[in-house]
């Protein structure tokens, strides 16, 4: 078996947090037992927020042998002068040039998977960018429609995937449908297979409604869209269950009984998963040809350059992304 | 100071878990230090369910001395003959019948609070209940109208109020208004310093869309509904804060900077509850002269009569509500 190809991870907006946690993540790569990775970006922003070692590198062929010495760095763009805390227009350009070249280099294999360092959707705007997030750039960069990509938010004990996302909440009953449903969760399915070697994903969904609309009496959106949905897709061979009442589904006992919890809106995903694992949670994109994962936080430009940035969320993205790479290289090879 | 009058604590329907938990949580009395408390409903319900030793007595006043040697319970009705797991119309009028006692004890001080026990709504509307619940049942009976009652949920790190509960979720942005957030948060502020001396009560709000709106870009609930409200109750000397990203506010760092959160909707507020302090959970409705607690859980009909029942909400709705009770008597005594 061929060695594993190292990891890209782009360093996102430099005036943030993620030059910072990418150097704290390689420091803590023997206790983690990280696989070896290399840093995407302008080398400048790790050496003003952080003394320790960096090797240059050119090629990621040279990242393995460097990992041991220092933090590999590919130097991606220039980012002018860096004032971490106070983001610019050289940096956006960075974080996305950082951005295109290790997606890049996972798109061609010379990468083993990419894990996206935080962005400012502000900043990259103001550049021209004009995808809603790091996501849609990554999916089009592989070719992969936006609406077939599906972000996942994975913690220790529990994957969440929230079926619509930066919308206003009176507006989710009427944007979701059978077919959003149903397209979002075969996606699901599919990437659990891929990225974590589950044969037959357990697909469980909230309801929309208070206790899941108890039978048309508190809402008819369960009966509308959700029930048809699961149908539909244990028709084909998933195992999907539900509509369950929101808010019994996420104690322990309730998570062991299903792989990924399926919700239709942001919050109702998004509380469970960082109640429980703020400080660790990783955002996966599923659907994709390549791995794709980023830690769930923000740039957080209010404490970058302050040494006091936690690097949990980033060693947890690295690890995430190396172990869907080992299992999509194991069911490819063997 | 006077002897604190023992709490009532009404049995629920006694073909529910109510009967044993009760038992249980009198059995765990002494690991659990709980204050003397009494049942009220038709004893059978208990032996039926429990060999342990049980107290007949007629009056509140026999419920301390009583106490140490077995459950203590004031017979309330006759609940005909009781199946486990099968409700049926007489069990509901005891039911009803054990509510109303209860609270009524209550209200005339001869016990120290209410806690109740968990109900079968379908069969309470079976006999004519004409109330969405035990809460507004209390409410109306200690001559405080519905409106003004509210549900707090409560575990060991983490207490949260419902604005609104039961309705389609697609009919809450039509529902709220400035005046129902205020009138619920001053009700919340008195609650927690009468039950809990908290004097200066810290209220967070959440907010209703993804990232609180993100100034309006991601809905407008917060702009219309919820910074007035809160700029309302900051005029009147209230501690509120908000309105906060929905997702970020319930890890542990965060809960430590507030007393309580206001969530707009059912799932909002009991997704966080339940994910933390599943079986552990208080309802505590506050805006009452009495005190009233209650498991959060409902009869479990699927599991009554097989000694299966785990009693920890309804020991952690005993202590509660002894501890809010104590409260209450310190600040009028002394």
């Amino acid at each position: 078996m061929p060695e594993a190809p190292p990891l890209a991870v782009s360093m996102g907006d430099p005036a943030g947090i993620g030059p910072e946690i990418i150097a704290k993540a390689w420091a803590a790569r023997r206790p983690h037992r990280l696989a070896p990775f290399f840093a995407v970006g302008d080398p400048r922003a790790v050496k003003q927020v952080w003394d320790g070692p960096i090797v240059p590198i050119t090629d990621p062929d040279q990242a393995v042998a460097a990992f041991e010495d220092g933090l590999p760095v590919i130097a991606a763009a220039d980012a002018g002068e860096v004032v971490p805390g106070m983001p610019d227009i050289d940096g956006a350009r960075c974080a996305l040039q950082s951005l295109e070249l290790a997606a890049g280099l996972a798109r061609s294999c010379a990468a083993g998977a990419v894990v996206t360092g935080p962005v400012s959707k502000k900043q990259l705007y103001d550049i021209g960018f004009t995808y809603p997030g790091q996501t849609e750039f990554v999916a089009e960069r592989c070719g992969v429609a936006r609406e077939n990509a599906v972000m996942m938010l994975a913690g220790p004990t529990l994957r969440v995937v929230p079926i619509t996302t930066h919308i206003p909440l009176k507006s989710v009953a009427a944007t979701i449908s059978i077919e959003l449903i149903v397209a979002k969760a075969r996606a699901t399915a599919r990437g659990l297979q891929r990225n974590f070697g589950i044969a037959a994903p357990r697909l469980a969904f909230a309801g929309f409604n208070p206790h899941a609309g108890e039978g048309g009496a508190i809402g008819t959106e369960e009966i509308e869209y959700l029930i048809p949905a699961i149908e539909q897709l244990k028709a084909e061979g998933i195992d999907a269950d539900g509509p369950f009442a929101a808010d019994t589904m996420f104690h322990p006992r309730a998570r062991a009984l299903y792989d990924v919890a399926l919700c239709l809106y942001h919050d109702q995903a998004l509380i469970p998963i960082k109640t429980l694992h703020f400080d660790e949670g990783v955002n996966m994109t599923l659907g994709l040809p390549i791995v794709r994962t980023s830690p769930d936080h923000g740039t957080a430009f209010g404490i970058a350059g302050q040494n006091r940035a936690e690097p949990g969320a980033m060693i947890a993205a690295i690890r995430m992304a190396a172990q869907a790479a080992a299992v999509r290289r194991a069911s490819t090879i063997q």
